[in-house]
């Protein structure tokens, strides 16, 4: 009975752990720099190679990220760029050992102070910095390694070859344990993000239409103007993160949901139009508040209430929706669908223009005009996903 | 004369990479390898350090950054790092030496998964993620290779101080050209960074006034409007790097033009002030676009144009002086003139709210009030940046 307890206790922490990601992440490292140990502890490995296995524990900590399209790219990053700077360097270090005396430290200073720069001016070009930024780095700190003891050793080749040996060993163990070990994915994290956005964005149209109905007014507006903005601000600074993990998705293989090919940049595109949304509803949200300002104007919005209820709640749900079908991976049930919903939105978004001219006694508040802009973004948005999981190949449910 | 030709060249090269400051990085970095490569191939140091000489080369290739703060807190994570990590894992190498057999190997693989897992853990706890990232990655680099390696070597104090020498030596370049060559401060980054989004809400107000005034109206607005909103969504999106900025200007000495205690945190706090200006801005443009739409409006719109463009351009020319009396480091001329400019500002915010409820026919634009919550914001910014000037011991000029 007591050793069921423990079998229990032990299946609960077990439970928490991986159902931390954070959590997970550390063990994951953890166990990695276990497994890389074990071979430099061994015999065999180190009397195979050396002080150098050294290199494999390195690569460990430093490859191991968090998602593993991180950590793929970052292997692969280090892997060429330690063969490119290697190889480099050796070449220099060779040609070096042909000038004798103080001429050979000039040369091998000129050639460090000529790659180091080029390579240090490389990684802040932008296209580089984005992709290959880990990769130049090592680059240049192998090159500069190699080169600058290419001058004293003459077993280079011989540790040149063993570290790369290492580095690919200690690769190999955060590969395997970032694919097949309670995987976090890139693809997934940009993925989910993306449903998240669409329920943020939802959830601040409705924040929008509570804020409109809920008529006392008080001072502090500010305040509950910011805070009700923070889901459409997290929206708007999205963009550096979606970029990465875009970045980091790319690399990774097929697995579970997603294909080979499925289209990230597809992402970045919707990213996007739901920043453009975003400054949209701020700027609905900013008209609602400043036109509850003047209780005479509000009145007159109180006779066309009722077309804003039902215009957001219809975009509210409309972008629920599209969230959580993004979400379960499926398109729209029916062929046709999506027309549907473009058209439902275009019929709103003719009755509300037609409230505009001609509203009682001339009185149309700005609000109506961001909001039928907002519905024809919400047109686009619910097209661009469509297309999205036509690209995608989701199925129909 | 050649050789007049000859200087002059080469003075108008090193004027282009004066100037560029990418290029002068790249430069620097080579130089600093240059510089560490001489330690390690000089027969001195070698013989005294031996290969551990090629950590101070590895240390200059990932420590020295684009900014001083930057290198400075790498610089100083990496060294504590490398401390609390080396003595740390030297401890844990003596105690399993106690232990023979198969037992050693599972004691240090136990402790290294601990200390690994735990550091990971730690480096994504948001306060240290921030701050201490690096440290702690080089303190489970540190501790896992002194760990590992303890159990093979028995020299492996002398070791350990060769290789904290050789880093400090590595360090130490880093430091010296990165404060005494050509600096780049991280805290003249965010000072004039901060300078310029004054004057980027500044154009985008302006842009805001003659979109107004420019009466044709075209289809493709939501082009135009994201186009004009570039200036203020860089405003927007900018916490990040802010963030990062001010914690390397934290780093820095006592330089040029800012006293060891500037008060960099007013920086973030200024900075969160001019994000809520932006998106007022951004609704202020969206509820002109949409009130164009209505010529009807339009006309009455015409009626108050003349406040419009008083306000428009003092709010402009209140900001792009702000903007500018932070470049130059100055507070306003005299004693109570920031007094005086807010109460312009209040002033105008009354007129402007006595054209709202009984103008023409009832009609009140929304662009109107969220004029008014601008000159407001404006305001704030004003008596802010005042506090800010004095605190930072600037003088009237």
């Amino acid at each position: 009975p007591n050793r069921r307890g423990c079998l229990r206790t032990l299946s609960r922490v077990i439970g928490v752990v991986t159902d931390n990601k954070k959590l997970l992440h550390a063990g994951k490292v953890g166990l990695a720099l276990v497994l890389v140990s074990l071979l430099y502890m061994l015999e065999v490995i180190h009397d195979r190679l050396g002080d150098n296995a050294m290199w494999a524990v390195m690569t460990v900590v430093v490859v191991f990220e968090f998602t593993s399209g991180a950590t793929i790219s970052k292997g692969i990053n280090r892997f060429i760029g330690t063969i490119l700077g290697g190889g480099l360097g050796y070449l220099v270090a060779l040609l070096a050992q042909q000038i004798s005396g103080a001429g050979r430290v000039v040369a091998i200073g000129i050639s460090l102070f000529i790659f180091g720069a080029a390579g240090t001016y490389t990684r802040m070009v932008p296209g580089v910095k984005k992709k290959y930024d880990y990769g130049v780095l090592i680059f240049i700190l192998t090159f500069s390694l190699v080169a600058v003891s290419g001058v004293r050793e003459d077993e280079i080749i011989k540790i040149a070859s063993d570290r790369l040996w290492s580095i690919c060993v200690g690769f190999a163990i955060c590969l395997f344990i970032s694919l097949f070990v309670f995987p976090v994915w890139a693809g997934n994290e940009l993925h989910d993000s993306m449903a998240a956005k669409f329920d943020k964005l939802a959830s601040s149209i409705e924040g929008c239409l509570e804020e409109h109905s809920n008529r006392n007014m008080d001072e502090n507006m500010e305040k509950r103007t910011t805070d009700s903005f923070a889901g459409c601000l997290s929206v708007l600074t999205s963009k550096t993160t979606d970029g990465t993990l875009a970045n980091f998705a790319r690399w990774e293989p097929w697995h579970g949901r997603f294909g080979l090919n499925h289209p990230w940049n597809k992402y970045l595109q919707i990213g996007e139009l739901l920043r453009q949304l975003a400054t949209f509803v701020i700027s609905f949200e900013v008209c609602l508040q400043s036109e509850k300002k003047v209780s005479a104007k509000y009145v007159v919005i109180a006779g066309i209430n009722e077309h804003y209820e039902t215009t957001c709640s219809l975009l509210a749900y409309t972008m629920r929706e599209l969230g959580d079908r993004i979400y379960k991976m499926a398109r729209y049930d029916q062929e046709g669908e999506a027309e549907a919903v473009t058209s439902k939105l275009r019929t709103l978004r003719s009755e509300l223009c037609s409230q505009m001219p001609l509203s009682n006694g001339g009185e149309t508040p700005s609000s109506l005009y961001v909001l039928a802009e907002i519905v024809d973004k919400v047109e686009e948005i619910v097209r661009e996903v469509d297309k999205f999981g036509k690209t995608a190949g989701y199925t129909r449910k």
